[in-house]
């Protein structure tokens, strides 16, 4: 087994080669900033990652979260690594000097947390959930919010949560019922249950902070009458400390196939097990305006997804590292055409089909990586390119592509994983090994943070259409520029042309599919359009790997071996996933209707 | 959550309308056999599956097998649930009366033993590898070694195991070490380790019967010097009963991801722990010619790998129904066109993407059952149909299907339980509900009697080349005669077309991949080869399905809804499926050499 959690040299070629991440410190925010900063920081996430997070990867999974009725317990290596985590700062990687954070760019960030992705994704969770609940505050709340909140959060001293579903409105959160009653002082009262909130309930942080979607009676229907509150676990002091309890209860911990780490909770507020300043109900405040709750929500899901998709990509590169080590390093069978058991056999890595898998998996992983990185960047020129017209098209782009952040690694790095288990034998479906952990931790990522259908319902129905299609024509630029770059290369001139006519078929199955003039017709196939759009996507991406690689090698850069196998991976990519992309358009554009047709009965 | 594990109308359509199995009640074998005896042996094994196995599938997977250095513990129900299956005779319901038999055609008897691994997989284990052990003494065997061990054994008094495997040697029997060392009074002794064995230590049984592939010094090296033994744990007395221990010691128990009910084990041959008879070495008896292991072994592999198919399949619609059961009773969101939150929620089988995900599984579980019961009837004719020409055609026939059989199911009814659990959401993903363990447990069949690679070299390297492609051959008769009789009906006429061009393709690439003219190049792709076959094999299996729905609709038969589903299923694999195979076939045509031309050091 490899302790390497993910490649260095490919991390750096993503970064420095193809997003030029280095370009950033000439802005203002980053001036502070230089390659050095980042490998420090890179650096530092290493080994933090592999010293207090790897090692309690597997005992997390075999001892998870307990509730004895009125305390959770976890194991103690999880507050240790999160105590280092906080420690050197990571919890405000991204963050103003002014909340004591580092002020890196976001592509940096990012790449800091693949590590610990990489390392535990469970421990990991607590860290990343209050990072996005801090992000919501500082966007949408009052300074004194801020104060109040996030400045704990970002300094490790409290956690945060994001309290959205309810047992009986999962996808749907039109259909949410916790009830928020206004008070006087302005404040609210919470009543109503929360399912499926990590880290819900746990002792490592002397507060927890919820942050909340409910209905403030009066309200209009559906997703229009929902709210954002902030609603700790314990109320606040004048001083800033955590005092009397507020009335957010565990009613119980949900036991999941994997991510067995992460304390997965049903809350209960206002129950009645605390009264709160005598009186029923969890103490809450409103964040932004009323009603508003859900575009507060929906304006951090970018990142939240972009998060998601990176933890999916990175139990894939987990895997893929500790197969290929498997792969070199064991011995069976023999080349087909040599039939002479005498001769020694050869190692895994021999044989035509495990390179198959490895190259899968190379191609997967390194394509999907670069994707949420390439988003991440997008956000940094989102915040910070000094160019206006720089700005909206980061953001235009970033929201077409969010989708496939989240989707497309939460299917296809969990195939990788598959095909880990594969490589390793009967080993692999084994406990003694970690492939079978990263397998099961990953199937949670098509699940949260929007299913699938629902990102292919996102995309299809709003993205893709959204402002008279201005984002898909936008990566439609996007593509015929590296189209044209990569064509005067031969190591890249047919990837070129492959993509081009995939990008074409895209746009035509788009309107094709817009053209039936029926809704529930032009969405029927909606998760079939997001396995295509990932796929053209996810090529596009590989293309810009794959022009890079060409040109270093075209220079005499050295390094041939690397950049040989991103070549080689690219022309997987090509070959063997983007003509998939044929038969989806095909389906697409005969809005076929055999699942509208099905009737219940039949089945 | 639904108690059903299998649907019986279903079955009814495959066993009767489809497979006619009540034509073999014609066969002398069969004679004393009607349907009435044959729903009888169903309803006893639903009922059976339903009360004794069932129940206990959670909990084998909660308190797996454990080991404390000297015994095996396995939970009592185990025990219990086996001794109700051996106490209806159903360990002996394909065998011989002479045995205790009850004389079922195969057809029959995995159509009841579906309903046991659908129920509990890890404990029906222990059943179905006892038969297959016992059907390959019946085999191979002498008289005595009949005696000895398979009446206890289908009488269910000890059980049995297989041990191929070993340590260093996984798919690559070839390079097996166990050693067998004769002694003058004709026995041996075995001394080596073998991994993996299924069922190698309990104490569900006075004694335990295994199999072993081991080599005598001085013979071939390779697979042409592997001998097959049978060694039981405790040596036989005079009287059959069991006696002294046999130098068969337990290592280690494998703690697996899925399957946890099936103890899974490290056996030490020859270690010293126990010396029977004063001797060093576990006593074992040659079965069959010396040398000859092997071919004796692959004798038995058909059955046994259809069974791994079927394992795969029951896991599959085991899932299903529950997703269907789940998706008609929670409602959750409004169709895409309704924009109206105060309308009430709908059922989420309401929604296409469900029913595209609903339709796909009922598209994989009940191609594959079909798939497999066909294998079953192929047996049965192999064996007892009356004319010579219709024995060694489906003998043929079944040579080639075995490998689809085995692979197929294990990679489309693993994606089955994936998209279960999808269609649960966060609640899939939880242990509440069987279907995340239907997916862990599934996860095992791409692996064990013989891997998805195996399976591919073994399809395209063997059984569509052997004897001039005669069985390929019998298989396009067969997908001919098929599509002339679904081109009189509007319903399947377009499938018809369908199936005769996919069919064609297949032809096609194999001429193509063996004008390469280089093994090596031919077979590295095999397991896209396996893919693209068994993805044209399952269409030819659901025209037969169409086919048959489609006339019973024409004759006015009644139960409009059930033939209407097979239809609609039939049209999802025809429409989302098979075209999969244009780029399978593209890519295997272009005998690409991308993974031949990956470079370990460019990983």
């Amino acid at each position: 087994m490899t302790s390497k959690l993910l490649s260095r040299r490919d991390l750096d070629f993503v970064l420095y080669e193809l997003l030029d991440a280095q370009a950033l410190t000439a802005r203002p925010r980053f001036a502070d900033h230089s390659r050095d900063t980042f490998e420090a920081a890179l650096d530092l996430s290493e080994s933090v990652a592999t010293d207090f997070f790897a090692p309690h990867n597997r005992k997390s999974d075999e001892n998870e979260p307990t509730f004895d009725g009125d305390k959770v317990t976890l194991i103690p290596e999880v507050g240790t690594a999160l105590k280092a985590f906080v420690d050197v700062v990571l919890m405000a990687a991204e963050h103003d000097y002014e909340y004591g954070g580092m002020q890196l760019p976001l592509t940096i960030a990012k790449a800091c947390f693949a590590y610990f992705k990489a390392a535990n994704v469970g421990t990991a969770a607590y860290p990343f959930l209050t990072i996005g609940n801090a992000n919501l505050l500082l966007e949408h709340g009052t300074p004194e919010q801020i104060d109040t909140y996030v400045r704990p959060m970002l300094a490790g001293r409290w956690f945060g949560t994001m309290c959205l579903s309810e047992p009986q409105a999962g996808s749907s959160l039109s259909d949410i019922r916790t009830r928020a009653e206004s008070r006087p002082d302005g404040s609210y009262r919470l009543f109503g249950n929360k399912m499926w909130i990590s880290g819900g309930e746990h002792d490592l942080t002397e507060n927890i902070v919820h942050l909340v979607l409910a209905k403030i009676p009066g309200s209009p229907p559906g997703v229009k009458g929902i709210s954002l509150f902030v609603c700790p676990k314990r109320l606040v002091k004048a001083d800033g400390s955590p005092g009397e309890r507020n009335d957010v209860v565990l009613a119980g911990l949900n036991h999941k196939m994997g991510y067995r780490g992460t304390t997965n909770t049903l809350l209960n507020f206002g129950e009645g097990k605390f009264r709160p300043g005598g009186e029923a109900g969890a103490v809450a405040y409103l964040v932004g305006e009323a009603n508003r709750g859900l575009a507060c929500m929906f304006h951090m899901m970018n990142e939240a997804r972009i998060g998601v998709g990176l933890g999916a990509v990175m139990l894939g590169y987990a895997g893929y590292l500790q197969s290929l080590d498997y792969a070199r390093h064991r011995p069976q069978g023999r080349h087909p055409a040599n039939k002479n058991p005498a001769d020694p056999q050869v190692p895994l890595i021999e044989h035509a089909d495990i390179r198959r898998m490895l190259l899968a998996q190379k191609a997967y992983v390194e394509g999907a990586l670069t994707l949420n990185l390439y988003c991440a960047r997008l956000v940094d020129d989102q915040k910070t390119a000094p160019e206006e017209g720089v700005r909206s098209e980061a953001g235009l782009l970033l929201d077409l592509l969010t989708p496939i952040a989240k989707s497309w690694p939460s299917q296809w790095c969990l195939e990788a994983n598959s095909l880990a288990i594969q490589i390793h034998g009967g080993y692999g479906y084994t406990r003694d090994y970690p492939v079978e952990q990263y397998y099961r931790d990953n199937r949670l990522n098509p699940i949260h943070e929007g299913t699938h259908g629902i990102q292919g319902l996102d995309l299809l129905g709003r993205k893709v259409v959204q402002q008279g299609g201005a984002a898909f024509k936008l990566l439609g630029r996007e593509i015929e520029k590296i189209c044209k770059e990569a064509a005067s290369s031969r190591d890249t001139v047919m990837f070129a042309r492959a993509l081009g006519e995939a990008a074409a078929r895209a746009g035509l199955t788009t309107d094709k599919l817009y053209a039936a003039g029926n809704l529930d017709k032009t969405l029927a196939n909606a998760s079939v359009y997001l396995e295509m759009f990932g796929h053209v996507v996810i090529a596009w991406i590989w293309l810009k790997q794959a022009v890079v690689a060409a040109k270093a090698l075209a220079d005499g850069k050295g390094e041939e071996a690397f950049y040989r196998g991103k070549l080689q991976a690219a022309g997987f990519f090509f070959r063997y996933e983007l003509p998939k992309t044929v038969q989806w358009c095909e389906l697409l554009q005969s809005l076929d209707t055999t699942t509208l047709d099905m009737k219940d009965a039949w089945f």
